[in-house]
């Protein structure tokens, strides 16, 4: 990978003085421009060997262009917080039209645990192959990233790192850490070609930069980024379109039956046994919580169902047994214009609990494959995608030391509409029904197929769908709370008391 | 990933007389198109639960359809002839225009692997992995897959056993490997559900089929078919393409400097010396290579270089040393029709050896990103997705055991020039140019650019580019023979005699 990097790349200090201000110019132009069209988002990525020039490139970077619409961003080792390690870049996404630098990247912590010898080569390949799959993610939602790799050989490492120490003004560049990591240049650069190999794709491939030349370096960065520019811009569409679909998972069974239709709604439970029930479910929920801080992890909980289905009431019932410290609601509906600009996973992200805490989301990415699919929202080949980033996502929940439970609030179509009745005839609960609701409804066959397309496609063993028949709405409250318990006392490996 | 497929599908025999000869007309209808359109293959995977109606489909779609457009192949376990296990399915790949049915296909052996215990969980996932590469490339490259998982829940696949158990005729469909199988009904689901999951791409996602009922199984997957047909036909370009194309690795570095222009050619070997070396070189390999046959290995060599670069003279060097049962070497000029019809690796997968032998690529693969991608032979996403195809590609020839040694014969533009003219003015070297030589000529600066980038991004530590340069043959004719006789020691475990 770094082949053409080591061959002594320079460029002599009147052609640079000659062609800097033309690409100064030419950045500003592009930048301003992707700001008009605000329809991506650049991220460039510097990375590469210490003493390669990469501070000093950022720094240019937001010399040249107007450093406002540019979101610089530097990362250490990760923290720890019990969240996903992708978490924080997700934080740090530039909105459509901006530009995102980010030194360090996804990159750093999977190479230096490599190199450290604390992930063997199996978790290495996993967190390539994770990158892998975030990065085409980003590029489908139309993010272009610009990955920029900063190379010295050893020689000229070692040549630099003298250079700068011998000057008073510049020794502090060059401190133990960069000496270690000469030490081990070999075992870097055989880690970071790999990396570089297996992440160089066709959407987001690597760009190598020989870091000893600054006159070389700054200029080729500042071009890599140009034309980078310059083909999204000129894009006719920001987002990648197949121009060959397979057929889609759209048509129903042929004999009409579906996952939802096939569930038992008769369940009943009466008001008395319900009360004693919830009693005693509530206050083992509040215990498993109180485990859960305990013992560091969280908890993700996903509410999905029709209009009407009582997802609402049901997590108030549950919440109701939790430390108002512990939680969040996070209720879900249209995205607004922020969210818009943004990969449509980045507004879930967001609420990713750390240890000890727990988000309910009433509502979820799942919109994806419902309503975005049903009503055309996004391409289909958005949709289909979906299935594998969401169950990604969800893993990357896991291994990161949260429970994940997912709940289908089931209901058959006779109960909603007495439901949509009840709204409409009772003063207080008419603002619940809107014109949509109505309009969802006509639509029923189309989501019944949409759902159990996404339970077939995201029900995993860690995160698995639970499907609860609600007609009943007593016996649904106490048969959710009685799952999410179970969940907890096989995640939290003890029965409370 | 199977919960729609438990709910009891039926379809009643009236309906299935009805729809069955309609489905087998619309067909027929579009295997002809597809067939006279010639432009995109359909590969039809068909997996699942023993009894849940893999044979009978597979016999069905064949009575339904022309069977003689339709490649029909059934696999056991692999059988380790030393080639990647993906050879044999390479070899069965329907040209464009025709069906495959692929009964087993590439799934069977992981998950067996996987349920016996045979492979961890970290070698499943690479598989899976390795899977979900190659899908993306046949989609790309245009191939349409259709993968049916035929399913039964444990109940139903245990009454399905003892219903054709029961009656004489059927009997033969269930021995002890069927009853065994339901022992780890449940082992199975768990593998199959991962597997199936994280595989089920935007491009190829797998259609699971309830299997109990004939008649709602069989219109179901001609159904599938059909709907795959159908939309391959309809859609505008067989290959996908990228909206918003990253900017391409087109640019020359920014002070003209190039890896192959930065080697020194000035080296040079007398006769006296080369033909010393030359015989004590040959009987090293000699020797190396019987070696290869005792330890079951195999040998992969690719040379590429300019026109005129010595290429055939070199490998004439090196098989003299060889034993002609041994090895076969593969001239590589511009695809045929056949070879037209087939993705791109197509016919190289066919010439990788087995064990004990050699192959000898005079250029190779590699024309993907070289003449393919300077003639615009191929799409810039085309050849800038191929160098991760190609690593894989050669990772998976080195995982079976073979040794792949990749050469570069390098020589300057003046150098060619002075063969060039050598050629024109002898007699009986005059067939070796052609206006085309002239024509490649005139575009050295973008070969030189794309051999950077090939060299970059394909020079892997299992399987590394030799760059020798060549001015001199008899110098580097030397440094080939050395480089390979030290790559097979280094293989091979022991310095040979």
């Amino acid at each position: 990978m770094f082949e053409s990097a080591e061959i002594g790349h320079q460029i002599d200090k009147a052609t640079y003085k000659r062609e800097e201000p033309q690409l100064r110019e030419a950045l500003l132009g592009a930048q301003y421009e992707l700001l008009r069209q605000a329809r991506t988002a650049v991220v460039v990525l510097v990375n590469g060997v210490p003493g390669a020039g990469k501070g000093e490139t950022v720094n240019l970077f937001n010399e040249w262009m107007d450093p406002r619409h540019i979101r610089t961003e530097a990362f250490g080792q990760a923290g720890g917080d019990g969240r996903p390690d992708m978490w924080r870049f997700w934080q740090v996404l530039p909105p459509k039209g901006h530009i995102g630098i980010l030194f360090g990247s996804w990159y750093a912590d999977p190479l230096s645990d490599c190199v450290t010898g604390q992930d063997k080569r199996d978790r290495f390949h996993h967190r390539l192959e994770r990158i892998r799959q975030f990065e085409r993610m980003l590029a489908a939602e139309g993010v272009v990233l610009v990955k920029l790799w900063f190379h010295l050989s050893k020689k000229a490492a070692k040549a630099r790192f003298k250079l700068l120490g011998s000057d008073p003004r510049t020794a502090w560049r060059v401190s133990t850490a960069e000496w270690d990591h000469l030490k081990q240049h070999d075992d870097w650069v055989r880690a970071s070609e790999e990396a570089l190999r297996k992440t160089s794709t066709a959407e987001a491939p690597w760009r190598v930069i020989e870091g000893s030349d600054p006159a070389y370096r700054s200029l080729t960065a500042g071009r890599l980024l140009l034309d980078a520019l310059t083909a999204c811009l000129q894009a006719k569409s920001a987002a990648r379109a197949p121009a060959a679909a397979p057929a889609a998972l759209t048509a129903p069974a042929l004999d009409g039956r579906s996952l939802l239709a096939a569930q038992d709604y008769s369940r009943h439970l009466g008001r008395k046994r319900y009360e004693a029930q919830l009693e005693e479910l509530q206050g083992r929920l509040n215990g498993l919580s109180r485990r859960l801080v305990d013992q560091h992890r969280s908890l993700v909980l996903v509410f999905e169902g029709m209009d009407a289905a009582g997802k609402g009431s049901t997590i108030r019932r549950l919440t109701q047994a939790l430390d108002a410290r512990h939680y969040r609601v996070v209720p879900v509906a249209a995205p607004n214009e922020n969210e818009r600009a943004q990969p449509y996973l980045w507004r879930f992200w967001r609420y990713i609990p750390h240890h000890g805490h727990i988000t309910v989301f009433d509502r979820s990415w799942y919109g994806r494959v419902l309503v975005e699919r049903v009503e055309g929202f996004c391409s289909q080949a958005d949709w289909m995608r979906a299935y594998g980033e969401i169950n990604e996502f969800e893993e990357q929940q896991h291994e990161a030391g949260a429970v994940v439970v997912k709940f289908w609030v089931a209901i058959t179509p006779e109960e909603q509409l007495r439901r949509f009745e009840e709204r409409k005839n009772t003063p207080h609960k008419q603002y619940k029904i809107t014109e949509d609701d109505w309009r969802n409804r006509a639509k029923w066959p189309l989501y019944a197929q949409a759902v159990g397309d996404m339970i077939d496609r995201t029900s995993t063993r860690t995160a698995p769908w639970h499907l609860v028949a609600s007609d009943d709405k007593l016996w649904s409250r106490i048969e959710v709370l009685r799952l999410l318990c179970e969940r907890l006392e096989a995640a939290l490996g003890a029965t409370a008391k």
